[in-house]
């Protein structure tokens, strides 16, 4: 079992022409398991009350097999590195329920922590630190 | 000809899986066209630095064909109403280059006028005024 | 309490540069709630298997309160009307456990039911007429 | 001059909650300059009456300055590799008109040739090796 799993279902306007989901939405589905993994309203309160964010800097994914219509996609995070002023996770993606298991996609995205007033890169709060660290595979 | 025209390709991300444009989308085109009717970097002053904002508080569509894509989507804007704090354009789309002309959306929007800090509705400045008359049929 | 209510976070990229979820937006919630009243995998099945689908084509809505990131987006559908070859359901936006229970928006959404090879308008069939006749008010 | 340039403008709907493009959003507009490169109409053909699609299978991308509503973004695109199978291409997204000329954001992005209808690779047609071809740099 991984460190956090966050589930959706592929929903109707996610595909494009070629009858797939259109892979920049991958990177949505990431973005929203890692909304979710704050914990319920959690990380609008990062931003708007202690203004941190985490702007991202680096991405790397592949993509494996393609999700449709209908799908449900798993997205299981790790951690991968915790660093003074950044932070690197790894998303994999792949059909819940699926016996095989095969990862449809594997992302390992790196954000900045930043102020959001100044976009200056800050150190991660301690509670947060706690809460990447949980992360850890 | 129309008091003005955007004109936009259907992309590869605007389809869903029925294969034609996911109407939300619809209205993207609809707002790309409101914010090009300002002219170049108008409209991002206007909301930036005099902090005037347009909610929509009505919308009405009616969907008459659907757009698939490639097709090139036309947006003709008109001025139905200028109230005091509030407006109504009437936006028509259809394919650029079809012989027939037919339409293939008509939506009517109507915005506030809004200071953007406080979401309180405003008079329209003079030379917003102008810009929107000029949209009349 | 409605006939059928879906409830999801507003999420970071529904926001637009006004700081409030971007309207077009506001459709695909309503759109998300129209296909997880089917039950779960079944709006894909009616789509995929049978192949009927249902394209907008009348939408009115009025926007009564922003909605804003971390907001819980609750869309109650009811039935309008349903004709021989189309359907109006409304959906009432507010935010969860708003204990004043204000609307955020009202939508009222037509589609046609047809034949996703032919986009021709088809009768609905008997199990889903059951299924939006739960939704009566 | 780079071999092909695409040129957007940052759109209102495009902006987060951070009050900077939407990081998935980068590969958005790559992916518009991907299918502008064809030349008007082009792509949509080469999907639709070849049946021939271009899914992502790697990507990485380093973010290096946000962009933010208003700003026009230049893309500009370049082949990286030409296999038998599969395509890099590399994509530097800047501000049109900075007189830095500093880049926003560098992608690489790898996709398979594939037939639309089986999603089994094919090698990439003549036509097509000269359109990529002339994007060495």
């Amino acid at each position: 079992m991984p460190p956090f799993r966050y589930v959706q279902t592929v929903r109707f306007g996610d595909i494009d022409h070629a009858g797939i989901v259109f892979y920049p939405r991958f990177f949505n589905y990431c973005h929203i398991a890692f909304e979710e993994l704050f914990g319920q309203g959690e990380y609008c309160r990062v931003l708007d009350e202690r203004r941190i964010g985490f702007p991202a800097v680096h991405v790397e994914c592949d993509f494996q097999r393609p999700l449709r219509f209908g799908d449900r996609v798993a997205v299981d995070v790790q951690l991968v590195r915790m660093g003074g002023r950044s932070l690197t996770l790894r998303y994999v993606l792949s059909k819940e329920g699926d016996p095989s298991g095969a990862t449809c996609a594997e992302a390992k995205i790196t954000c900045a922590i930043v102020n959001l007033d100044t976009f200056q890169s800050v150190p991660l709060p301690e509670g947060l630190r706690r809460l990447f660290e949980a992360l850890k595979p």
